[in-house]
């Protein structure tokens, strides 16, 4: 099953499904993703019987136009956001400055971000200064139903409803100083935004497995290919996420966990963050030369299969505009 | 104004108005606080009237038992908690034994804290382990209507609508580890929780001057009364608070802002949370006497006026339980 939000103005948006081929969409029997959520146990049955009329032809349908779209879930009660691809956790630290993590390898990091204003796929990015070091982060995240405090990987791995595409907007300048504080992210992350389509995990098919995605990540900026990193190489997977996030909280139904950065220690594949180019470019050359986003700037993100193909979470393409004194 | 929520089984409870002497309350003309305050323009007249019909003796009321109190506002949109009484950030960071915070006395530290799940003032604290390092923290917080991305101080002093009472609780185990990855409090911050009644600025009187609360917080665990600190001490006002959370951000109506723990540097006020208490015994007597707390221990929390009067919040009176396998 393939689930978008319409935005109406509302802040949970309107529930679509949309067909395999993402040309066509059907209203919900459900209205908005979140209260589907809830009740997942009987909001399924109705949603795979009308995602299987859209498929067969038998449903009411509308063209599908991404640029209509929150964010599949428009607002969640939590978003937390891993860094499971620890190349890009490695680089960070160098390009932070910062001490090395400890126990990086063995026990997951994890911030907690603002879950209450998601942005859609086309939705402008306003920011109030090209001097924060403005940059995107590609990642995949999942969506999940409830999940009890202190749940095993397997637990938590099982409570999976939903894969989305997200790009976890951030602002280098304030990053720095917010990791030295020890506090976290806060300033440095600005709303998140996400490709329109979520996922179920049955329909990814082989591209799920033991809880990582066997997908690359196209990254373009201003029309460049600056990244193509495999989501297969993540070095915890969502079940250890999700158990890590729930180890002395009950997670509710709609909470979404993120990958972090998806990063490859094989350079060749890139980087899904401009943080990372410059890191690699200081290691290499012993000198920075790229900047971070400028006003205007555009970056597009979009899954693809291993042979290219494009995959099945749509297109994620945003421009970055400054933001009125108040906005 | 004294607005409480009924604990009715619902995500976000049920809103009900309490008289000025904390024995009566009255269904308030709004079925939700974050309804109420979505839409506060409308909402605050309806319910002003019903608060002055209550205390009129012109109301149908029932007796206000806290007891059946949900925290004012049961989930909120996002939950910032600061550390503005720079004597507590002090201690605490001889405490973890991590570097100095950069900037301390200049910028605002603020992490993000999960907003989904609140606890009510008598709820029981489930939590897995008293290895974690159980403490509590004692903190009063703002409630805001929408604030703008880039909002100045004063816009954001503008904004408050609510103020209450809470306990950060913590797990001084887990947290030493989190701030040392520079991600911040994540599973060392389980479910936050409320005395009973969020009270309006105006109704503070002369307790709420220039964006601080010149109220005390008497702190009993287990019978013993450990702390009396003035929150009026706080090396940041709250709308400096609100306005570094909406540096890069929008904030939605019904955000919640908080202080830190509340804390002294005149010791004869004793502390908020155990973490201090114990700091405070190793450079008094060179080594620790005091353990964080065990399942079955009780902390009380009450604000009082200078003269001694309990102060509008009412109490928030909690005992920790262990978390089933699976709560």
């Amino acid at each position: 099953m393939r689930l978008a939000s319409l935005n109406d103005g509302s802040l949970d948006g309107r529930l679509i499904l949309v067909s395999q081929d993402g040309r066509h969409a059907t209203p919900a029997p459900a209205s908005t993703l979140i209260g589907a959520l809830q009740n997942w146990t009987q909001a399924e049955p109705a949603l795979r019987e009308c995602s299987a009329a859209l498929e067969a032809g038998k449903a009411s349908t509308f063209e599908f136009d991404p640029r209509r779209c929150a964010a599949p879930l428009p607002r969640s009660p939590q978003w937390l956001d891993a860094s499971a691809f620890l190349n890009h956790g490695r680089l960070m630290e160098r390009a932070f400055g910062t001490p090395p993590i400890p126990d990086f390898d063995t026990v997951p990091v994890m911030y907690q971000g603002a879950s209450d204003d998601f942005l859609g796929p086309h939705d402008d990015v306003p920011l109030p200064s090209e001097a924060d070091g403005i940059d995107f982060e590609g990642e995949f995240g999942v969506i999940v139903d409830e999940v009890p405090m202190g749940a095993t990987p397997a637990q938590a791995l099982a409570a999976v409803r939903l894969v989305v595409q997200l790009n976890d907007w951030s602002l280098r300048a304030l990053g720095q100083r917010e990791v030295r504080t020890g506090f976290g992210f806060l300033q440095a992350k600005p709303s998140t935004a996400f490709a329109p389509i979520a996922v179920t995990p049955q329909a990814l098919g082989p591209a799920w497995q033991a809880g990582r995605l066997h997908l690359r990540l196209d990254v373009d900026w201003n029309g460049r290919r600056v990244g193509t990193p495999s989501a297969a190489e993540m070095n915890f997977d969502f079940g250890q996420l999700i158990a890590h996030a729930a180890r002395t909280r009950r997670l509710h139904a709609g909470t979404l966990v993120g990958s972090g950065t998806v990063s490859n220690a094989d350079r060749a594949a890139g980087s899904a963050c401009i943080a990372e180019l410059r890191m690699v470019e200081k290691l290499t050359y012993g000198e920075i030369h790229t900047g971070f986003m400028k006003f205007g700037d555009r970056v597009r993100m979009q899954a693809c299969l291993p042979g290219g193909e494009p995959g099945p979470f749509g297109m994620l393409d945003q421009r970055v505009v400054q933001a009125g004194p108040q906005q």
